[in-house]
């Protein structure tokens, strides 16, 4: 079966009402496409409030997993966008949901930070590690002090400002130790870009490499492009995969995700991928990068107003 | 071409002159091998001081990044090996001489320690990043307060107890700035074996993984089984690779680099690897793990002294 690679379609005047009544569900990723850092990018909260006017269902999703549900519910009241709790899917969220659906009752062992943590109170699941765990003394030390909660069931790995040596030793350890001990990461991005910055700030993904390196097998990855993520809101809501688009502006997260659940797909170039990437992808042949191409794209979400007016 | 993959001959009474008199050059793993973190495994001290009267040219060839030559050599005259301090290659030293010969004169930020540093030093290369390098404050703090020396023009990594995010995120951001930045590993092992603990101890591995996940690249590595541990010996030393025996526990590092390079190889039984992990190997069809199969074993080093004398 042989699939012409092309690149997407442009969203334009001609098509945008197709485009608008292909689906009732829009699922969309958070920075990069509706905000940079504390900044609106280009009237997105316009759009998702023009299209909840027109009935659309809507979603945030997103990979970050340092802010709890309500965190980022503060954040986007603050800039305009008429959103409810229930409507942004964190992938701290999903790790939470994920736990709870298991009916999972021992402790979690977790590399983290605060937003991680709330989610695992919200659904009362203990979880130990959040904060500082530096190294202390010399390596051999470190095999003499570091206890182990026998209580532990489960190893999460999300954003940890506080990497180290101790964290990653007990992660490690607690998967291997503990009998059936669950393995789970929010989400594998290597980094984060920040505007601005000439510096290369490092994602999650680099923390959950590390503790995988060491035991030598994978972690089970709740944020996109795994799917779980659109299993969540699924399952606790009514949602058609054909009459839904995803919308992101980064390839191997956002659109994969889309490709991987069976939605349709919308590429904003107001974030990580630009046009001149996926022209290299149509010129190639590697399939992994054929299958990341889009559906449609926008120069930016608000855009998309100027074809609705 | 189809290789029968088969298990190796145990060296015995009726072959061992044939196998010592195949080789000229013994380079051998340490830990494992030799020693047990400060213990003498059965008698190796006494086999390398016998192959020395016999006139082979005797290497130990280290993956451990966190001694120097020197601490080594100390290590060594204290547990009874006869060796100089010429014959001690670890990757640190490997490392070293990597930039020495590449007349390297621009400044290393490093993620190491002690063992790695003073090998720099005595090679006269300049080096930031020893020691502790915490998180303070927020994500934004960081991009905030982080600043880069412009006279950096390598990133190296080896072992390093105080890992952390500001680390990780300098050596990332140091490679993606400078331009024709190196970016060397001393080696990518994932975890050490500590006899007497039942912990999972991470080894270098996880720190190279998690600054080359960022980068989305993979950094030059030093130690075995990449062949450059052996080239510098060659370079330094009259070395034929035929008349040469790799002597390991761990097949994936030693007895890979010995095939890597045209050696003769020698399992011994006292680390890592095991006949019935071999056995696994010989059942399955898996060509990289064919590969691994040494063409010699013996229980321990210190049983070739029931059959010299």
């Amino acid at each position: 079966c042989f699939m012409m690679a092309k690149l997407p379609t442009l969203v334009d005047k001609d098509n945008v009402k197709t485009f608008l009544d292909s689906f009732d569900t829009f699922m969309t990723d958070c920075d990069g496409v509706l905000w940079s850092a504390d900044t609106v990018l280009d009237r997105a909260n316009l759009v998702i409030n023009k299209l909840r006017e027109l009935g659309k269902k809507i979603f945030l999703v997103t990979n970050n997993s340092t802010k709890s549900r309500e965190q980022y519910l503060k954040k986007c009241l603050k800039l305009g966008f008429n959103v409810e709790k229930e409507e942004i899917v964190g992938s701290a969220f999903v790790l939470a949901s994920y736990l709870q659906q298991r009916k999972f009752n021992k402790k979690v062992y977790m590399i983290g930070s605060e937003g991680l943590a709330e989610e695992l109170d919200a659904v009362g699941i203990r979880h130990i590690g959040l904060g500082p765990d530096p190294m202390v003394g010399t390596s051999h030390d470190l095999i003499d002090t570091v206890e182990l909660d026998p209580e532990v069931g489960a190893v999460v790995i999300g954003f940890d400002g506080h990497i180290s040596l101790p964290k990653i030793m007990k992660a490690a350890s607690y998967v291997n130790l503990v009998p059936d001990c669950l393995f789970l990461a929010t989400n594998t991005d290597e980094m984060f870009p920040f505007k601005g910055s000439n510096l290369t700030y490092p994602g999650t993904g680099c923390m959950v490499r590390a503790v995988e390196c060491v035991l030598g097998r994978k972690a089970t990855v709740m944020g996109k492009p795994e799917p779980l993520i659109f299993e969540v809101v699924q399952q606790q809501h009514q949602v058609e995969p054909s009459r839904t688009v995803m919308v992101g502006d980064r390839c191997n997260t956002d659109i994969l995700l889309g490709k991987n659940c069976g939605l349709q797909t919308l590429l904003v170039l107001t974030g990580v991928h630009q046009m001149t990437d996926l022209q290299c992808w149509v010129d190639g042949t590697d399939a992994a990068l054929h299958k990341q191409l889009p559906q449609y794209y926008l120069p930016s979400l608000g855009s998309l107003l100027d074809l609705i007016q």
